[in-house]
């Protein structure tokens, strides 16, 4: 027997119709590529956004289409996301920081129609031009004043001459709740990038589950800055939540730095904000600089890689802000787990707490999640004992786009995160390595970030890095790659003794190496691929043939 | 083009179990109707409420079978909802306080196989057996040593004893998220009861938007005491709400006078309640004569009815607890609005904001509203324009059980709600009469119920009423009905003088009546419908024939 509700499809075409009718005036405020500070309002979005739907129809955009977004956080990217998607085609955000090659490779396998761009891009676009034959027309954001710069774009058309040609009446939505809706591609760090395929339900869902207390749990009384780039994982979904509940929404453009945004969570009187340690790192540094104050910011959402604790206690202590952690990856639309205390931990005191805000965090309700062992069993969250972390959920992947990786899910609907964690009791995940750098010894893992954390603590070492290396009676041993400070020497035994009482005996690393770069990846993070690379013809000393069964 | 995400069907079992694993030791404490404070778990109500599906499909149970709860807020209510609706069956709420003419016109309508019931209602049940030919069995929540009570009723089993010898594997869930999984009664003010067919999809939904900050917003953090029962208007949603975040629950059993709710809400440390006016009345009194505080609490919600300015302020300025309004109905599951600050109305002063927070309030993404006239047209959001106020939502009512009512959604959807509101600027709607009580003079509506709350602020006034009286000019003028104070006497002169500056002049009613009785009906509202049946051969004096055209 079914129910006898309504029939409401989960659109998100519904959620800037939301914020038209009821928010109408509310601000959205836009550092533009331009330059000045640029207003608008959820009303006026709402209309633009559907004067751009008759912009694409009338440029040939059908279902299902794929239309791309190279594009910094601002009202009129926001409004091209709306365009795309409530249309029912698919929005697919293009991440600037790519290679050329790779955002050539992303174009073409997603076979794009049409890119909406910013001033920024044009240059590299022009460059390129010719290997992305499936794109007709690109949009540059931007007003007849400021098209010049896009003259040797082929197929270059102006954002705001097609939102004053077009009609502001186009019927949004009405077809099924899983139709696409967005296209984000992974980076991977093996094999090509792979596309994840959201639905309009995914991102319904992912934006109702985002609004919880226990989540971002904004309201129509915050003001929120989005600094996490509507290219990088969907922004946490702000550019869904913020005009759900109505919040004021400010839009940092092309500018990151720790002084343009410091500016304006002030002038703005921003009240909630979301990014990745660098920029909270940037604005700290800042703020001390400056000697300034955060008068309106309450709380602040970290996440897309681990905060160091230094951030947590700046902004609680200096600036009285509440620091969340955040973890959750493209693959899961991309909100997985965030820091918010439960009853118990809540009753503890500010330092205790802090060790769960250091932590990835709690699931929300709408996130299954497990950890399991190589077998597949079931661990115990018991804080210490560390696993593969597998997810389920309605804003989880299925499939990656045209099948790319094929079946990615177990017998059970789980999608492995490639991650390697922990869970305490009280349910808190604590991501302890990536699966692919975790070292297998002897039946045992042991995790090469929690070294690496703990041997740059020395006071010598400018960058550590762990990896495996093979040995024949554990399989796999641990060795530490330190580049020293400029000027600084040390011994492999000052390196071991500073670990001593630290860590474990057995995750003593069997070898100390020291060299003169640790390369680091696009975002920031440790390239331990090319590290193993580098490492190629390394033997262990305690893998020497005379040392064997020692 | 679809898109590429996980099939995860919203069916409420899995919010259990999303409290059954990450909030395990979570306690769920009741005020057993046995008599004493029963402390369980989580993970043990999600052990009983599986053995319980095993022990009804033993009984014969099966998917869309109607099975009935006749019970106060306990734990084992909750987790006979959960064994319910988790095997597919659907969880029919039977109100206690309905006549049992009703309850039987019910029960036999749903044809209710098995009915969960409290030793509270066991006498009723008795007496009226004979008149439930599909009820097989009843299910008495209570262990063996209680059951001497339930002698003389035919088919009655014992719940503890059930569970006791039930295994508890049993796969819940893995049908279509569009399967029933409640049903509740409107007692409808016309005609017979009306079923309203929930979904799981429909009751997760309604769960994840009351999550929201601006709705109920309750976290891990909170200890949540639904005053609001079960039975009505599935207790605002809060035992969904309450295990999806893991908040812990404290139910107050049969018992909800002041006394006993303070006791709880002091002795559990309750953070959030939410009740109906008449509660948070009696809770106010007891405090004051108690000269109590309340330590913990720091929100409550209250609906059902209008809440008075005095409730509001008493909680602010004597507890410091902050109240919002909230206003639904069953068709709605019930949520509609809350009168949540947005950002303009929390920049006001606080005697400003709470002329916001007496109104009815905003809606919260998920649920469509609007104000129309007789004729369908939109009406201005002016905050002074009245008209029908019409919602339409994933949790709002498609059709009635059984096709009762017939169509009852308009050709865009809406659910004509009954009510007549007003919607101002910033998006807050206030109710200002029910459809058929509001009075249509020359055209225009006069709010039958502002008359009535500005009349019965008269010295003298005990209860007044306002109905509409035919015209032949105006088609209907008003008519005040005035019950005194025992022992007062007063001239009409004296009310219409009363009212006079207070009121536009053409609402002004064209008589006063003085009655010795104003009937109420089963909720406490004023029963026009009687009064109307009362005052039939009445003839209003401006409507003499003499004074036709006057």
């Amino acid at each position: 027997m079914l129910g006898l509700m309504q029939n409401w499809p989960l659109t998100v075409d519904k959620i800037l119709d939301h914020a038209a009718r009821w928010h109408a005036d509310v601000e959205i405020v836009s550092r533009s590529v331009e330059g000045p500070i640029v207003r608008t309002t959820y009303a006026q979005a709402h209309e633009r956004a559907r004067r751009l739907s008759n912009a694409l129809a009338r440029l040939g955009v059908q279902r299902g289409d794929r239309v791309a977004t190279l594009a910094w956080n601002t009202a009129r990217h926001l409004e091209a996301w709306y365009a795309i998607m409530g249309m029912g085609a698919v929005c697919h955000t293009l991440n600037p920081r790519l290679f050329a090659e790779q955002l050539c490779y992303i174009i073409n396998h997603a076979e794009d129609k049409i890119i909406f761009t910013d001033l920024t891009f044009v240059p590299t676009l022009i460059e390129h031009r010719a290997k992305m034959p499936t794109v007709k027309h690109f949009i540059v954001m931007t007003d007849e004043a400021h098209m010049g710069a896009a003259a040797g774009l082929e197929g270059a058309l102006c954002f705001e001459t097609l939102v004053r040609d077009a009609s502001p009446d186009f019927e949004w939505g009405g077809f099924d709740e899983n139709t696409a809706a967005g296209l984000c591609y992974t980076s991977g760090t093996t094999g090509n990038p792979k596309g994840v395929l959201y639905s309009h339900r995914s991102n319904f869902l992912h934006t109702l589950v985002t609004l919880g207390a226990d989540v971002m749990g904004i309201s129509a009384k915050d003001t929120v800055l989005p600094v996490v780039p509507m290219f990088h994982a969907n922004a946490w979904g702000l550019a869904f939540s913020a005009p759900a509940v109505g919040a004021k929404l400010v839009m940092p453009g092309a500018k990151l730095d720790g002084a343009s945004v410091l500016e304006l969570l002030e002038s703005e009187r921003v009240t909630f904000s979301a990014a990745v340690p660098t920029v909270w790192q940037m604005l700290l540094a800042e703020l001390r600089e400056k000697k300034a104050k955060l008068s309106t910011v309450k709380r602040v959402v970290i996440g897309g890689s681990a905060v160091p604790e230094a951030i947590v206690r700046g902004f609680r202590d200096e600036f009285g802000v509440d620091v969340t952690h955040a973890w959750g990856m493209t693959e899961m639309s991309p909100m997985g787990t965030l820091s918010s205390p439960n009853g118990d931990v809540a009753a503890l005191g500010a330092e205790e707490q802090l060790k769960y805000k250091l932590k990835q965090g709690r699931v929300p309700i709408g996130v299954e999640m497990k950890l399991v062992d190589d077998a597949g069993g079931d661990l115990p969250h018991d804080g210490t004992t560390f696993g593969r972390l597998l997810v389920k959920g309605p804003a989880v992947v299925g499939e990656y786009f045209k099948g790319e990786g094929g079946e990615i899910l177990d017998a059970e609907g789980y999608f492995d995160t490639g991650d390697v964690a922990t869970i305490d009791a009280h349910g808190y995940m604590q991501i302890t390595d990536r699966a692919k750098d975790v070292i297998k010894s002897g039946g045992e893992w042991i995790s090469t970030i929690e070294i690496e954390n703990l041997a740059v603590g020395h006071p010598k070492a400018a960058l550590c890095a762990v990896i495996g290396a093979a040995h024949p009676k554990w399989d796999e041993r641990p060795v530490l790659l330190v580049k020293l400070k400029d000027g600084e020497a040390a011994s492999k035994q000052d390196f071991l003794d500073f670990l001593e009482g630290k860590i474990a005996k057995w995750w003593t690393p069997d070898d100390v190496v020291f060299v003169d770069d640790i390369p680091l990846g696009a975002t920031g993070k440790i390239d331990k691929k090319l590290i193993r690379e580098r490492m190629k013809g390394y033997v262990l000393p305690t893998a020497q043939p005379a040392k064997v069964g020692a």
